[in-house]
């Protein structure tokens, strides 16, 4: 079978390999699509060198069918469509303990601190496999995983129907959170740089806005001076920060998503004179997970917007490429090639 | 009668002058005891003049008793004991709207923006006005405010009954926030820098700790390495902050109830990594007063360790002094005097 190899220093090499029988509890899938996140990029780019062992097989959005079973297994049968929860946690830290095994302190992030789905067949516990609803397609189900960041991070920030939601970053995540969002009865406004990405939103009928280009006074406009019920910070940048916060209603809630690697100035003040709320969101729960299938089973998520690009696995490092070009929205690899 | 007038420059200037008889809607207090904050000491020493018109009747934490009513009074009797929820609200704003009048777009902090207690009789308007239970002394209810104060910042923090909660500062509000979670049936540690602090705070029962002395050690030791479920911050300082987020378990939740002037550096990626949540807590609910009351009555608040001096108010600057002294905890200014 052909396997996707991060060896290092931005290169990613496709190989042969042997198929490996999967092990007592876990099952074989067919990988059908694995899409690439900003995260797989970070770890292209070297930037997460520390963490990752090399040779890598990365990869954990994908959508798959079983192909076989490991001992012990019995809730599967061969032919099953499935995704897969790349979690897997201790379940004796303070966090699994206290019911929080999605952020267990012990974590291995399947497809980052052991091998991913960039490979024909990939051999998974079978706690994490998740089945996908008849009528769903192995492509759209691949959205699963980051439709599941975006559902968890709009539980997180307890939107309700009516709210207003500013949301800052309109790259696949922010377009994700904004159509739960919109799925849920909230109304939202992106905040996006790119005139490409601005214009894609405004395709799916959101309101898109340049953030240097009278951000506070639109929000003011749209809300009546109130505010924004929620805002969720995607861009990952101090400016972006600053945006939520200031957009935000008395008592607002802003989900942090992007991951700051370095300490923000932050305007205490106005957590402490309007009551805001900050609360962080990360990856999901299995329950995320299922709701995210469940919404692109029914359409709310545009998919065919979302998905922009498909390759080959056997030219895997072209959806790296295409990722760094700055033109592509989601990256899908199809690995559903027979060999 | 006598009233103390803070006249800018770190004078207060206590002054005979007429008694006003009540407006419509208005109670006359004769005012027991006013209880002197660290926001008063901030606008006696020339930090809030921009907002603060001179000459200023400072006080806003009081006890006192009805002795004239207003036309339109029906409620209230000559006689009846009260505290001042000292929060004059439009009505009209989308705070007021959404429920929050508390923290009001045009709020008037009575005792800041309009006249305080600092004098013999006040004139307040009669939607502030709450009863003391009988059987709770007017000098002991005249910490109904800051206590409020506390019952806020707790209910804020989420805390329930066998959570662990560090106080990341000892002055009043720390030690009362204190007093409150343990009320709650939550267990306590105080981080404050003061020995003599420290060493008042042991006297309680409670456990303080130097922040410059092993802190995280600490809190790893008492919590078995998960870390506290809720922390204040109460310090002001970029320390204090850091202390908190680093102190909190996974899903902790931390209580901003200092003010921070100027943005702060926070370490957002905890907040990601470990799902906290910031929570802003800014003065006080009508409930949070009437539970105040009913705290400062079962004698749970230890007033007589937080009322560390008691000065008249012909020697009203005598109060300011000894706060600035830092050697006084409570300070309460006596304005019982017939005139």
């Amino acid at each position: 079978m052909l396997a996707a190899y991060y060896e290092g220093d931005r290169r990613i090499v496709v190989r042969d390999v042997e198929v490996r029988p999967p092990g007592r509890g876990e099952v074989q899938l067919q990988v059908a699509f694995s899409g690439i996140c900003g995260t797989d990029l970070h770890i292209h780019d070297g930037d997460m060198d520390a963490r990752v062992s090399r040779p890598a097989i990365l990869g954990h959005e994908m959508s798959g069918t079983v192909v076989a079973l490991g001992d012990g297994v019995t809730q599967w049968a061969v032919g099953d469509a499935v995704v897969v929860v790349p979690l897997d946690w201790c379940g004796t830290c303070p966090a699994c303990v206290g019911g929080n095994s999605h952020i267990c302190h012990r974590l291995n992030f399947i497809g980052i601190d052991s091998p991913g789905a960039l490979q024909n067949r990939w051999n998974v516990p079978q706690r994490g496999l998740v089945r996908i609803p008849s009528g769903l397609g192995l492509r759209e189900a691949a959205l699963a995983e980051p439709t599941a960041v975006a559902v968890h991070d709009v539980r997180r920030s307890e939107l309700r129907r009516g709210h207003k939601a500013l949301i800052v970053g309109g790259g696949p995540i922010g377009l994700l959170i904004a159509a739960v969002v919109r799925a849920y009865g909230g109304d939202v406004l992106v905040s996006e740089p790119s005139p490409d990405r601005r214009q894609l939103i405004a395709r799916l009928g959101m309101r898109a806005i340049d953030p240097t280009d009278g951000l506070a006074v639109a929000i003011g406009d749209w809300t009546a001076g109130a505010g924004v019920d929620v805002a969720f910070e995607v861009s990952g940048s101090s400016a972006g920060v600053d945006a939520a916060i200031m957009s935000l209603a008395t008592r607002g809630r802003l989900a942090l998503v992007a991951i700051h690697p370095r300490p923000v100035p932050v305007n205490l003040f106005q957590f402490f004179w309007r009551e805001l709320t900050l609360v962080g969101a990360r990856v999901y729960e299995r329950a995320d997970f299922e709701e995210a299938l469940t919404l692109l089973n029914s359409a709310t998520i545009p998919t065919d917007v979302i998905i922009s690009d498909v390759v080959p696995l056997s030219e895997a490092s072209t959806a790296f490429d295409l990722l760094h070009s700055g033109r592509a929205m989601k990256v899908l690899v199809d690995c559903n090639v027979k060999k």
